[in-house]
């Protein structure tokens, strides 16, 4: 056994976090502070952006501005990410949808259009089934990992065929809120811990600023299916009652050999939530966009902007 | 293997549901359609009653006249029991306690002293935990069983040492909705599967009124643990952040050999209910009624009601 | 709620079972009874017949004879099906195993040829990999769900986009040990209560016999992932050490809309078990049978003992 | 977040064992390879004995002379401990169970004797419910967590109201066959990390000779329930087959006010143990040694030594 130095300590210390161009508020909803920032005004319809998981709201901060234009726009931290409070033990579609139900009713006070990426695209549609009456008028769902964040899916590869193994690997080496933060362990043990398909991807030297923003145990309650274990995500697909959907599905690769899954979800499993979106009575967009990256918004901005907004202006949607 | 005689259909039918003295409203809570009575003024604090497994709104039907006279009281039915929806893989602390949350902002509108037991009373201390901020301003914990109902606790008996195998005995003859209702059987059966110091407990010839409003998934929650799978009791304890709390505790024996409890929490449970309501900074009154059943407002309406009014006017709480 | 008729007792009574024209015997493994019948020479090389789940040893009744005369075979009931002893809370794949591995010690008493089907072939491959050194001399697989019958596979559907939602309907009605009993309830229930790509399976008026000697506990061990909890397929295919393996795949077909799995397991996984055991070494025989049924010993059992008698002479393996 | 220094590599290599007075040896069992020491005259009785988690074959060595002078011991590394093969998902007592009878079968060859410490215990205890017909005639358990070391026992407390958070604390910080080795994060981690009650318990500077050698996911195995998920304790000891057993008891002391265990099992338990042996027809010796630690063989093996030879000589066996 060998000495091994470099570890990172819990998050909040000084130099976890960075300055903004945008100003950042926080909000009590009861168990969580929220941490958001906000752009636009109150006189254009509302629109709420939920990022994915290991992303923190300044994740909007190039199509923020752009977005303004048209809306008024809210950027969160979910609970366990960016400024917002961790809640050990407490990671649950469920938990987190329902702070943006609280989020929506304490700050927002209004009818909203909502668009999240990633497990924040899952948010997007827990929303769309689960919001109280008339919060939601139209949901984004963008690249969301339906089914394919599940352990246990209906339809097609899971997390363990997806992502997950990644969620593993970080969850054990940094540890729940940080606590163990033994980065270069990770690195080294990386290629082991991984399965082929995965191990490609490159531990950088030192902790990205987005994934310092971010609780670990989001990884591990993802990895062991406790984040979705009583929200079954074609239960929740069935019983959706927001009336537009727009589904954008970016670059996906199925491995043959190994049936992986690099991308967020794959051509059958888009193609079934279409079909329970449609069986549930929603109006549903459906983009492909083969050669975008996981974040249209990040990556792409403009190219997000538009594709909301032409969406948007096709929805005839009442003033709000 | 021979025939046998007798199950009943799931529920909803005709002859589920019988009629009250005192009218029954729902509201769309947006996953769920509430069924609740209320009674007495809206001048009048704000009360609401949470029934706890198996019971029905009517549960507190008895109560509530007396209660009118000093409170505007809700008395509702949870998820997966009486007219309110079931909810299929959602039965969870979290999902219950929200739908409380939105209640209270959809019905009730103002600050709210919460009562419920057993359960109900778990949902209580919830929203002492969760809710959001300045929905409740006190709470009554009626013979909750804390720890006591967990898989896992951090203390104490378990599921399994007490209520539980009479839960996974409903849940597995009668079926999530009723899908089974083996009635017959689940009598002829009992004794085998429940442990001795439950199998004295007689299944009557028929199904009593409450079971039948009641999805016994609900049972199979709590027996498996998902109920309360992202919601461990003793971190929701230290999380109180309501000023007030009456903890009522009623008949309960431990059983020396087989360290069965027969009662909703031991005192040894009640004791760390207390010290870390304490350690929160809550104001808890404590009241032992050794000699009560676990339904005090079912059983004792009176010594029920003089208990909750005793207390309110200890806490000298601003007028609604 | 309306009152229904029949449903089935336990096990074990005098019409659970059928006689049958091979003499069956029993033997004490420690924790179980094991049934089984035996025919041909003890000079002949050992061939070990693993039934299928539902499945007790007389579905090799008739391909038995004409493996005797090439073979001394055994063919036995696992733990909780024919007339083996039932084992609540313990239907594991590695407690199913060390059963035929006291087996092989206890009554064959030399290296052995084993040859499994469905549920059986699993357990083929598990002996392949974790038997006593020497006891399996070479090994075939009859059509098995590897990864198909995980509840989180490494690759391809698991037990829920597969027969899962069967076992699932199976050990609800039914219960562990039949203690439910509710088969018409089930036969009414079963549209309700299965995936659109199951509800064509029709289900009989009567329990047929092969179910009658079935615990309905190993649906649930299946369904709820406890069978292979700690028994991973990828691990235990990396782990294969016997030299050679025959693996035959049978009719199959994937869903493109559905992603459903009619099969015991799809090609893609067929091909990855190929690979895993290539890669430990092992000398893999395929064989596909796209127009066969599931067990081809039961439907066509001349063409499952020339398949065997094939590959077996191909092995030029030494004489017992 | 800073730098911090000092992991621990995984274990096997050059400087993770060290040399002992007596010889060891390895047998391939099939799935692993186990390391184990002999003394003793092959003219003695038979004695197996299995050491406790985190406790390899040598924490025998000072009883195993004084045992040779009447028995021939063999002392054994369990899977995951020692020298013995690292099993990664598979620590189950049915596995490890199972180890022992193919080594009895291999090794020693005729009826035994044998005496496990603590999850070693346990593991005796298994034996004696589900060894092979004749392999075990009598057993010890020394201070086994039968039922403590259960995540949802039939009584008394679980792992969690145990030594639990200790196991969970090494397994996160040292990792799956210390993959991480964050040792001293570990130590400064663990106060927060460990309830109360442990808290006091110190991490000394360096990992100590046995923790070297363990595989810190046993002790995950343990934390999560995965090692017992299949193998019920109450249902082991319903089952127990081998007519003698020797319960020793040791120091223990259960907090009044958290209800944690500091002790193997609690009076309770113990006499629970008793009654289901005798229930099975087991002659049940118990012998209470409150002043002594929860390993007499290492810390008092004289002691150790005369309390087995005194309940054998009791025991009128039947020469080897």
């Amino acid at each position: 056994m060998t000495a091994h130095p470099a570890r990172y300590g819990p998050h909040n210390t000084a130099d976890t976090y960075i300055d903004h161009g945008i100003t950042e508020q926080r909000v009590d909803l009861g168990e969580i502070q929220m941490n958001y920032a906000t752009l636009g005004s109150p006189s254009s319809p509302a629109l709420l952006l939920i990022p994915g998981q290991t992303e923190s709201w300044w994740g909007y901060e190039a199509a923020m501005p752009l977005l303004a234009e048209h809306f008024q726009v809210f950027a969160v931290d979910l609970r366990g990410q960016g400024r917002s409070t961790r809640t050990p033990g407490r990671y649950t579609l469920d938990n987190m949808g329902n702070d943006l139900v609280r989020f929506i009713d304490q700050v927002i006070g209004r009818p909203t259009i909502v668009s999240g990426l990633s497990s924040g695209g899952v948010l997007s549609a827990w929303l769309t089934a689960y919001a109280k009456p008339g919060q939601v008028v139209a949901a984004v769902y963008e690249d969301p990992p339906l089914f394919a964040s599940e352990v246990r899916p209906a339809i097609g590869p899971g997390i363990r065929q997806s992502i997950g193994p990644l969620f593993d690997l970080w969850s054990t080496y940094l540890g729940n809120q940080w606590s163990i933060g033994a980065w270069d362990a990770m690195r080294e043990g990386s290629a082991d811990h991984l399965p082929e398909h995965l191990a490609f991807i490159p531990v950088p030297d030192e902790p990205p600023q987005n994934l310092k923003e971010y609780d670990p145990e989001w990884g591990r309650a993802f990895w062991s299916g406790t984040v979705a274990a009583s929200c079954d995500h074609e239960r929740m697909l069935r019983s959706v009652k927001v009336p537009a959907v727009l589904l954008t599905h970016h670059g996906r690769v199925t491995n043959e050999d190994t049936g992986f899954l690099l991308g967020a979800l794959s051509d059958q499993q888009a193609t079934r939530v279409r079909d329970l979106l449609a069986g549930a009575g929603v109006n549903v967009t459906y983009r492909s966009f083969p050669e975008v990256g996981h974040s249209m918004h990040g990556d792409k901005p403009e190219l997000y902007v538009e594709t909301v907004l032409d969406w948007v202006e096709s929805l005839d949607l009442p003033r709000a």
